[in-house]
């Protein structure tokens, strides 16, 4: 996707597609929750922007959830998300999701040992009873190389306009990188499902990442009559078989 | 327990001890669920009533949720009651809970027979989450016999303190006495587990019966160092040995 | 009200009433706000009590809210009650009340005397938009004497069911009982107002109070066909009469 | 505003502006409550989407709340918005208000003329509590022309990425024109105040009016040290001005 324009002609194309997905979505009263994962910078909230500049105010809702608070600690780890989720005809995206006890938690030693192991645990039992009860799960893991997520944390820092995207965690992105892959690895294996499965996308061109989510995205929802939208198998893979090609 | 002061003098030391049992528990941190079902007149109210008369107002929540929207039932099954689970130090007690769907919802048509399925193979996983994330969940059936409950549900209509009791469900308790039997022994077959068991209570004579719920929900509990308070076995038992029992 | 048995008989009576004036509330669809303040240990919780015994559990709701939040103390000082509002055809009891800035909040410093005389200045705007929205207001003051507090708060710390009752503020309630007194002087003052009157109620004697509570909140609610329920004239009395009573 | 470079070179002057004065806003505690109205298609979600582009998403709020349920019908009119208002720091935009009962409302026929009269005198009431307690309220009218709405309705059906911008009532604001210019014009005379003054901003340059948007809100919260960022005084006006101008 060399050219600027061409970006743009294949974004409207799918956000066209997009709408009139949502809209029969709607109609049909489907629940569609879509998680989206990743490192810091990866490219979630410029993906997220693409899906919902033109998607129904009413039925869309982004959820990026603020630390917990005192109380909330105490609850059920899920709690304070389940709240959040789709009714029917809604479509609901995480911004960050429960996974923040597979990779940022462990990490940062913000939640024992133990809570990470439950967690990994828990969550394809927790995804598995939402999935029964007819939620389509789309979880995205946007994936981006050690050397871009440099160049971008950097560039943050200078541009005036991303002051609140700075953030003092950001720091030990680069310097705890390898641990961040393996918490990531550990999440892949252990909460990928054919009920909740794992979608990875590199993000290292944004623009051919946007055009694919949405790809992605529009292939899950299979809106019956819509024209394929496949992505490219090299930008979006399936998480089992992604342990070999993030090791590449 | 025949003579009145019996029963409150009982009553009376029981409740000491729950206080008691309350206030360590808030101090542990512990997060205690406790279920109350049972068919219309069964005895909820005024049992929820003594154990929640001098318990912490704080850090006790009794909750009765109305028939939900339009947008909840769209939702996930569990979800409206997900947000009323105990944070830590919490009691919470449902007066009536989930279980509508295996029992009002099949018996009247509230819910598809797939519906009713699916619920029977979701709550034992859903609890399954609960109780591995640290809850005590305390499932009680309150049992009354066919002519008790028609002898409650006539005083109810002739007494005007009761007149919010009524409801225009209350003549189906009568006429679908056996669907509901069934359902009863289906829902406590299926959701009977070692994490949440059901307790059965026998509630014709309602002071034997207040006396032993609250004994059980201290031997429950446990708090060390307190008292044995053991229910009498011939009004409280396991659902397991509930059905021939129940047969009687 | 000498005799037991007159108290009991009496009660009955009017809770029977209570219950006809509700379904009639709930069929007109009133919003009704009971507002109960009063210094600790007045005998709030027991009147409460009486009023919602038998009352519709879907149309009665009594708040008692906790310490307010970090966030919810930067927030404008009446939006924390407001989502507690009553609907149509809903009671709302408070079990104290935004008031707590009109005593507790100044007598403790728990607030700078600037946010206690904005408070004086909008309480009664506030409550002027509520009453203008169609909501009955009833606010009760639940007068205790010097002696009958120190008598029962001392009981409470002996009484193992009254554990959750002591607090840690106790002590400060007769040791600042005259910087009470002068808030509460104020408040009456200055947050007395035709559409939302204060009502003083004396409380010394327990029963006699419950009784004119609720005399006096049906003769508010003032159901056609309703028979007179006068309070007692010198246990209940306007808030601008007070003065000199209370001097007494 | 000629050239297209000029407007993204402007605009993104003024969003690093709005970027420095927000984290200045967030450390003084400031609540900011900023109401965007306007007949439809006048330019509220762009000129949004402007504003909050960079915002701090902790900070930041954009509110667009649906049709009440029954249950809020019954309510206090203004309740369902009270949960919405800004804590201490916070950004609040209200993407529509409560102004809907002094446009759409009385003009389809939505709320009694009673209601719509109480209203007019209740908004004035209802924002003087809320900017005693430390609100800044900004509250903007984006003024569209006749022939440019009647324009953008049109391209809107077209445009396949509009879909959902499209509503049931759009027909309407053609055909009721000059009955919502008389509800536009008594609701700006009524509400206007000197604590939550209304801005009028000529929007049929989409532009331009963004443009000024931004430059009357960096006026409005006036950080020190700011340099001046004077709106265009035929483009945006004091709604006192505002009769005559918009009679042009």
């Amino acid at each position: 996707m060399s050219k600027k324009d061409d970006y743009e002609r294949e974004l409207e194309k799918l956000q066209i597609e997009l709408v009139d997905t949502q809209a029969w979505a709607i109609e049909k009263g489907l629940k569609i929750l879509i998680v989206f994962e990743g490192r810091d910078s990866a490219g979630k909230d410029g993906a997220i922007k693409r899906i919902t500049e033109y998607a129904s105010p009413r039925q869309t809702r982004v959820v990026a959830l603020p630390k917990p608070t005192e109380r909330e600690t105490g609850q059920w780890y899920f709690q304070r998300y389940v709240s959040h989720l789709p009714a029917a005809g809604e479509i609901v995206i995480l911004n960050r999701s429960w996974y923040n006890r597979g990779g940022v938690e462990p990490v940062m030693g913000f939640c024992t040992p133990q809570q990470h192991e439950q967690f990994l645990k828990d969550a394809p039992r927790f995804e598995r009873l939402l999935a029964d009860a007819g939620t389509l799960i789309i979880k995205l893991w946007l994936d981006i190389s050690k050397e871009e997520q440099a160049k971008r944390l950097e560039e943050r820092i200078e541009d005036p306009l991303k002051k609140f995207k700075v953030s003092s965690l950001d720091g030990e992105a680069q310097a705890r990188w390898d641990a961040y892959s393996a918490a990531r690895d550990r999440m892949l294996d252990e909460t990928h499902s054919g009920h909740a499965p794992w979608t990875v996308i590199a993000t290292d061109d944004k623009k051919t990442a946007r055009i694919n989510i949405l790809r992605h995205i529009l292939q899950r929802i299979d809106r019956p009559g819509s024209k394929s939208h496949k992505p490219d198998a090299d930008i979006v893979f399936d998480a089992d078989k992604c342990r070999d090609r993030l090791a590449k």
